[in-house]
């Protein structure tokens, strides 16, 4: 469950979902200022229908838009769209972020070098990862959140098992938003 | 090692360090608007001596201050000063940031209910952790950086075994621009 606000600090007028939400304002809510996430892990995008910059929304309290906004490099004004990422929902309590396996490729389309991911990496290049880029990627069970930057900074991208079939095969897949393949930190989403 | 630039994208005039700088401009230098950190990792001030907001530099390449910078929630325009985390200059090339050990309190000095973290954590909420605060830490092994919201987001903090002998006793201690306890996810940082 997420609960948001159209003030901050949890004040003005609220609302909880349970599922996604394709445009706020449809709801009769101007802007989202700030929310708490409950239980499960939530993707809040920038724009309707789940399009534009996209951030993770773990369990926790966000006071104001700085807390859950993607990055501080591209000026982002609001959260109008939001979903529940399925994959753990539908986890026992037994399992967790854990088992959450990957595979980077060098190249488009699953070519070139590898690298099994199955780890948080705040910094790809001290893992041993030859360059500050990654031309495709599978994911093979559970979530992850890539950054373009290392420390976890920068555009985000939400990337699961359940979508595409897990495959992005090239950065244009990554997101809607994404504009070259540079991605220096990668983890695990948090169930 | 780390390499700063006066301008973005490794552009302008570059200078390299293997030890900590206290005042950039004293080193000639206007401001840093680009850097390339080598190895070790590396903590980032806004003012010149170590103070002011600080932010985690890992192995990578920081095209633009946006890529480096702490927050978004306090706008800062500089990086004054950095140092590095000597820690990791005394591991052997077998140990590494999964040796990082500390336990988190609920109140000031070591009291109340705590927890042994050895693992990255991006909603201490989501593991059970009963609030958005922490009173206070002892670092055992190792260096965290702990963020102000979760999802590694907000202020940083970076804690290390080998200062203050590795205790937080006060949200006053966690750094020169710390204003609450208010702490949401807590990571290793990576050799």
């Amino acid at each position: 469950m997420i609960t948001v606000y159209d003030q901050e600090y949890f004040q003005g007028r609220r609302m909880e979902f349970t599922a996604s939400c394709q445009n706020i304002m449809e709801c009769g809510m101007e802007n989202i200022r700030s929310l708490k996430v409950e239980c499960g892990a939530w993707v809040g995008y920038e724009h309707s229908s789940f399009c534009g910059q996209q951030f993770v929304l773990e369990k926790g309290d966000y006071p104001r838009f700085e807390a859950y906004s993607g990055s501080n490099s591209y000026r982002i004004e609001r959260m109008i769209s939001f979903r529940p990422i399925c994959y753990f929902f539908f986890l026992s309590f037994a399992q967790n972020h854990k088992d959450s396996r990957m595979i980077i490729f060098e190249m488009e389309n699953m070519m070139g070098r590898q690298f099994e991911m199955c780890d948080d990496y705040p910094s790809l290049q001290a893992m041993g990862w030859f360059n500050n880029e990654v031309g495709s990627m599978q994911i093979q069970s559970g979530a992850f959140v890539c950054y373009q930057y290392p420390g976890y900074r920068g555009h985000q991208y939400i990337m699961e098992c359940d979508c595409r079939g897990g495959e992005y095969k090239c950065y244009r897949e990554f997101g809607s938003h994404a504009q070259t393949p540079q991605i220096q930190s990668i983890r695990r989403i948090q169930h």
